[in-house]
């Protein structure tokens, strides 16, 4: 494994890696093979007799006292590189169009000054809706501090601030930043400085409801499980190099907590006041239907929505409605008027045949 | 999604659509891919040594007072458009011949004047068999009420009207009728006033034992759970439009109750005097022994029957034949000499290897 | 499906119809496809040191006092067909070669006297190993009687005699037999009749514990549970018909109790004194190991023999020295001395991966 | 099957043999097939917040007194023939330079006097690791004895002699030296006549619980499992050989124990003091973190090494570095510091959807 390089070191490329990860996600060499989200496995019992007009189902929820049309998350993926630039103006016109909550990728290459891909130019974009702010964590034990976590968050005017830890991803990249000792502290003291709501996530290998709460303790109001099923970083990232990055990454392409089961775990240990999200791997709304199902507040989508996202504005409102379309469906045939309703709904148990006889 | 019309704007295209209908499933695009019916889960014990002679075997039952030859529903598939006239001809000519019960697709075409498809003579076809008449339940929310469900028994001399229920269908159908508010109570209201008894059924996505319930506290004498496994009408409206309808209707190909699940279900919760019906997938005798195993009184057979009724009368007749004598296989390989014996012939546990030794 | 012929009529094509077997058989069209014989799932712990000589292992057994040098029969294939001449003297000779049981197939055309085979020479080939005689228990409704079952013994010098029940098969069969009401009683009769041990079998459709329970109260003093997993009586049926034939058994291929499953029932029903024998899709010695270990006394292979016994006693010697090689093998590798102890071979449990940690 | 041969009379073709060996498996031909080791079943819990340095990640143990940089073994494999030299060199030397523990193959050649490979030379390439010397345990009821035991480890100053047990191997082997009978108490006479530890493998198949206590009674200090899933001896035989020997050979490709159920068994039954070693399919360093966690000390790795073994040290070196990254990305992603703290990483249990609903 290529040694750990000295701090910054690895800088110099990475607004390649940013790039590289784009094309790698957009022709599909990213995603899983054998192990899935476990959304497949939960099945709604149909109802054929809703009591509900179709146009008055309630999609609407909230977020950091925003109204949202619907619990979808537009999540983090680009931050830095140029050809991010149309690609971010594209989520935030279409979020702002749709009144959907927006993430940004990780702030770090324009906290360096290396280019910010029109970050600050957001919110002028999405004055309406949330926008989530984005930092790796690990950088708090590199060179970031408290007040680069305030300049991502004014860099946007952002909602909220999210962390992202990615271990399995560091491990993996070459020039991976990979000292995450004494990390959770440093989260804690970014949650109580800054002035706006922390959130933490995954990137796809799922939070377990047990780092989830250790991170809950520690002031983050946001919990994106981020799972195993969708985007895999150890692909990704393999696929970036070499036979032998390959060769080290492949055991790891199915590595992690799938989603469906790490938003069922950590809904189930969950406070009220924290924001639970379901992504990794959401293919459509009725993949939304059943994270809101299992307890999840909103879905999040990256790689599902990122070829619609290159396309412009237009393309990815149509796949947004289109995804929200599907979870209205999903809570029609559930006779679901709100998101509150369709948390109840009930889920069909396994076929069990009964033998014996006379 | 397409924004639901003014009431009556989908009309003009009706006639097309039920067309296409008939094309996709035809041709085999309507079927399902991943889940099943669960039949194929329902193992008899075989009896090596029945004390029967296969040739008293006896699979008859009765319908609405009249008696059957074997417990086999040709399931409503067409109403309107004129190409069903020969479809419906046939039907009618090989139920009376089989003595079988017949049901016929949505008659609304004919009720609002545009072509009734022979639905007239039917009754003289069929003598002496039970004819189902059928409408859409949520025309009742629209622009149809108890006179236009007494003009569709009387246009058949109908032994009952069956309404069916399709929230899914009419979801992904771009001019859907998707208001389904009220329903139970308009539903109820037809069951009171008809003179004759009323039926209700799904239309592939299955009903549940908890709405079957419903329908029939509210009058209902027949359920005929149209479960998953067999036509999916998420597929075939999907198929009907452009990649756009495809996509939205994609995740819901699978969506609904496996028909063996629905169908065991619901006989668990069922009341004496209410005829339920086994639909869905259903392929051949073996299943219709299996429906009939698991608690329905009959088995309906839409798609499978399709090809043979477009063939014409004699074609139809070898095929229900066919069906027939392969449940009358299933009942002398049971040792089942009628329908009442068959429902209590022992089913196989999985096998279980035990583990352990000296 | 065809009529049910007057007694006699469909013997004409009686010996075509064994010759069809006999092809459709060799050529792998009669094979299961979708469920299996559930040997399979079987697994025996691998015992890495056996306190064994290989050489000293132990594979002897008797039947109807007769020395056997192995549990393995040749199952009942040919009876009468003038082809059959040579399979049944190579099977004869092979046997007798290797100290092994065998049995024939169906001597109804023999005992109507239109060939015998060479039924009658089969003793003076194989004078020192049990010869089972043949007949379709069915028949016992038809034209024969008591008498009969007794030619059918002489003609052999058997030491008993086994009746064959095959309801799905005679179900399918265009002429098949199909009254098999009060059949129990004949089977009786005939047990307390004859000179010999009665033995009944299935023809690859599975006895249940049941079934042999009455059969062993009725006389039988053998067990064959020719169970599912290996020829499938409907698709060789099937395979000599029409396209509407074939359609007619299609859904039977699968029908029945897995041969592991029917051993492992009645041998925990068995009664001492009586024989199990475990047939059905055995298709080598470590299946002869599995079925010994779940309750047999004797596996028997009919079609996994066929292609050798068709090439000649050589072939077939050949085929059963490895046949019985690999019940060895399994032996020494499970440790077992002698069959007894094989019976009490340890086998594994499913594995399990006890989740949790710190 | 054939003959067992007087003792020593196949001999001759023990080199023939042994290089057919290392072509058919690293060719892929010993692979097997349907059965798994079973590791692909245990999933760990991801932590996304390991409170840990990478760098500072810990995979040291030891063995018989010798430290070792990660608990992994590079397996038994080449004894005597001649192209085994640079293997065994390669091996030697690639492990001296990791700190790794290697075995030899068979040394039954080289004590015969016909070619030892270089083994006299290995421990000069490998001064400081722990060099495990390797013969038959069934020699011990051949020509061998104590002394050549002695012999064996002399020839290598090896740290531990490991008996191999292997009754599949040498069932389906033409010559094959299959008297196992009361090996266990030669195996224990070698365990306390010598000076060094003693341990005993199986090479494929799998020691269960209950040998492994015997073996541990018997004075054996380490038990390698060499489970099903990697290698299997049965098809490498079956290759070796004429069509008959293939056919012998096939049901046996998949016998065994799966090495992680093996393992799983066995860690639960260990008393302390004795080395548990999991091999039989190891793959990469994600299996390796797998077996430590089911309870082993080291995990072996043969035929996974072979290919790199053979294109000689450097190869050798780069894969076998692969294989510790990889567990020390385990490890880093379970937030385990060392091999104690993986031992206890928690494992995700299945995922579980809970049916029912409002
Ligand atoms: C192209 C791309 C870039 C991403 N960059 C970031 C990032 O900078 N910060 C972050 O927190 N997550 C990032 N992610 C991870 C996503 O936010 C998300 O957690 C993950 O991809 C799983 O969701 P998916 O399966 O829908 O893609 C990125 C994902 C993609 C596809
Ligand atoms: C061509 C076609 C047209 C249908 N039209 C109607 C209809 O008008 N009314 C109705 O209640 N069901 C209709 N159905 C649904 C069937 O009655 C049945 O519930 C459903 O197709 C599931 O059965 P299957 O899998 O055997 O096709 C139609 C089915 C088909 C195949
Ligand atoms: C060609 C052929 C002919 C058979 N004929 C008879 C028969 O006449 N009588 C009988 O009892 N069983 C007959 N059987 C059935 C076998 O005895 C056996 O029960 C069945 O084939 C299942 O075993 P298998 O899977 O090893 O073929 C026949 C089987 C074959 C393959
Ligand atoms: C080419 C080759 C030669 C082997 N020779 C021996 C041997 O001489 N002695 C022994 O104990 N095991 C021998 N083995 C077995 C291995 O040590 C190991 O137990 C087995 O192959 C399972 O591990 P694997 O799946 O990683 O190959 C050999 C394995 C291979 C691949």
């Amino acid at each position: 494994m290529a040694e750990r390089p000295v701090a910054g070191s690895g800088q110099p490329d990475i607004l390649t890696r940013k790039s590289d990860h784009l094309t790698i996600i957009t022709d599909g060499r990213g995603r899983q093979q054998s192990r899935t989200t476990g959304f497949e496995a939960v099945h709604f019992v149909h109802n054929a007799l809703p009591d509900l007009d179709f146009a008055a189902i309630d999609t609407a929820t909230s977020l950091f006292g925003r109204r949202l049309a619907a619990p979808l998350l537009v999540s983090a993926m680009t931050g830095g590189p140029p050809e991010a630039q149309a690609i971010n103006a594209a989520i935030a016109e279409a979020c702002q169009a749709l009144r959907l909550p927006l993430a940004v990728g990780s702030q770090r290459i324009a906290l360096e000054g290396r280019g910010d891909a029109g970050l600050r130019g957001l919110r002028r974009c999405a004055p309406d809706v949330p926008i989530l702010a984005n930092l790796g964590a690990v950088q708090l034990n590199c060179d970031m501090g408290i007040d680069d976590c305030r300049r991502a968050v004014d860099m946007l005017q952002a909602d909220a601030l999210i962390l992202h830890l990615n271990p399995l991803q560091e491990a993996i990249q070459p020039a991976g930043d990979r000292n995450f000792a004494g990390l959770l502290d440093r989260i804690a003291a970014v949650c109580s400085a800054l002035p706006v709501p922390v959130g933490v996530k995954e990137v796809g290998a799922g939070l377990s409801a047990q780092t989830g709460l250790r991170l809950i303790e520690a002031g983050a109001r946001l919990i994106d499980v981020a799972g195993l099923g969708g985007t895999s970083w150890a692909r990704v990232e393999g696929e970036r190099g070499d036979q032998a990055l390959r060769d080290l990454a492949a055991p790891f392409a199915d590595w992690g907590i799938p989603t469906a089961q790490a938003v069922a775990d950590m809904a189930a240990a969950l406070q009220p006041g924290v924001t639970l999200v379901a992504s990794g791997g959401v293919r459509d709304g009725l993949d939304v239907a059943r994270a809101i199902r299992l307890g999840a507040d909103l879905a999040g989508q990256a790689a599902g929505a990122l070829p619609a996202a290159c396309a412009g504005v237009e393309a990815l409102c149509a796949h947004l409605e289109q995804v929200i379309a599907q979870l209205r469906i999903a809570m029609f045939c559930t006779g679901s008027a709100d998101l509150a309703a369709l948390r109840q709904a009930p889920l069909l148990p396994p076929l069990e045949i009964k033998p014996g006889g006379a």
